[in-house]
């Protein structure tokens, strides 16, 4: 692991911990809730505006979650399969995922927010099939809602938001921390462009409190999971 | 089955025969391309314009005619799994089907088009990635190719193409016929909207020379996939 700053600094932005869990009955892990895969964003009954997550990092640290002991739920879009022993919610479009995450997110600790979410919707939605005609058209778009600034912002003191950012990689770094603080998230892993869709990753994590940390290769998501795992468990759960 | 017409006449439009297998060669049996699943049109690198196809009624009807003993080429789209022991290839967008199509159409003797091409894609594609920003943008659509269409217009006498149409109910039978009259097909399989992405189908043939066929009920896929291959076996194939 290559750190920008030195890693065993007492964190300024502590995951959830022992005291919360005596808060809340005993010394139990962190309930963790990872959202992962695609968003669609229906144009008419068959058509929708998507994108090419295919929930692969989302699942993979659902499962290294699940591995080391942790109660997860995972939310998962369209086509992502379910992660074994987990807990499993589903969605289909922005809306969905916002509602699913309201309901399940003061049951939980941790948010691992790796959905990609459609920026934009159709702003209405053609009943049945809109007809095929001559010539050009255009698309009326709106705005999604703003998930993981909306979940920031009412969490408990006990919650802990990590946001991913897929990004140019040459403006890699300076987006992940601009998305960081405008979503006030705890922690931020930025990813290039490339990694949507594939099996493998080369992510940066970004702290709220300013450090930074990567494995510094390019991996497969599972063992990169795993590594960002442990990363947080060693900052910040015990 | 249920037939309006009688199914035991001459059919005018016949399926490649005994005597094409001649021609070519040997007695063997015609060549099936299959194409099926969505299209994704990109929008940018991460986000594109799909539709809900699953591709199971076109793998279904692979698998149908691969059990039969005929030799089968599938062309599908993202997300859709491969047939077993048949060609594959896959596609992305509808210029890529097309591609595909137009190199694979020369060495087959039929063609079931059930893939579910967009009508509709960006007129230009953003590099990268598409920033969010304030407020509602509108994004320009074209027309993609009218793939069906062009593979008849310059079909072999020894050729025979099934397309598919997906219709409200109440205009099934008058919407497909309208489709297979202006894509110059041989025969379409019209179903309602309710069938894309389900496990079963309610479906109707419809022939260029004016006849029909229907099972009569809404069955699993794989099953109107057989009942479609017997059907087309009786009326044309040797």
């Amino acid at each position: 692991m290559r750190a920008t700053e030195n890693m065993d600094a007492e964190p300024r932005n502590p995951l959830p911990d022992q005291a919360a869990a005596v808060r809340s009955g005993g010394a139990r892990r962190p309930r963790v809730l990872v959202a992962t895969g695609p968003t669609h964003e229906p144009i008419d009954d068959v058509r929708y505006i998507g994108n090419r997550s295919s929930g692969l990092m989302g699942t993979a640290i659902a499962a290294a979650f699940q591995a080391r002991g942790y109660p997860v739920t995972v939310v998962r879009g369209p086509g992502v399969p379910a992660v074994p022993e987990c807990g499993d919610r589903q969605f289909v479009t922005a809306a969905d995922l916002l509602s699913v995450l309201r309901a399940e997110w003061p049951s939980h600790e941790v948010l691992v927010m790796a959905a990609a979410v459609a920026d934009y919707r159709p702003a209405a939605r053609v009943p049945g099939k809109m007809r095929r005609e001559g010539g050009p058209i255009t698309l009326a778009l709106e705005p999604t809602e703003d998930i993981l600034a909306g979940l920031t912002a009412n969490r408990r003191a006990d919650q802990y938001v990590v946001g991913f950012a897929l990004e140019h990689p040459e403006e890699l770094a300076s987006s992940a921390i601009a998305k960081l603080q405008r979503k006030r998230a705890n922690a931020i892993v930025a990813n290039p462009l490339a990694t949507m869709n594939s099996p493998d990753v080369d992510a940066t994590v970004f702290f709220a409190d300013g450090r930074s940390a990567t494995p510094g290769r390019t991996m497969p998501k599972p063992e990169f999971a795993a590594w960002l795992v442990k990363l947080l468990e060693t900052q910040h759960l015990q």
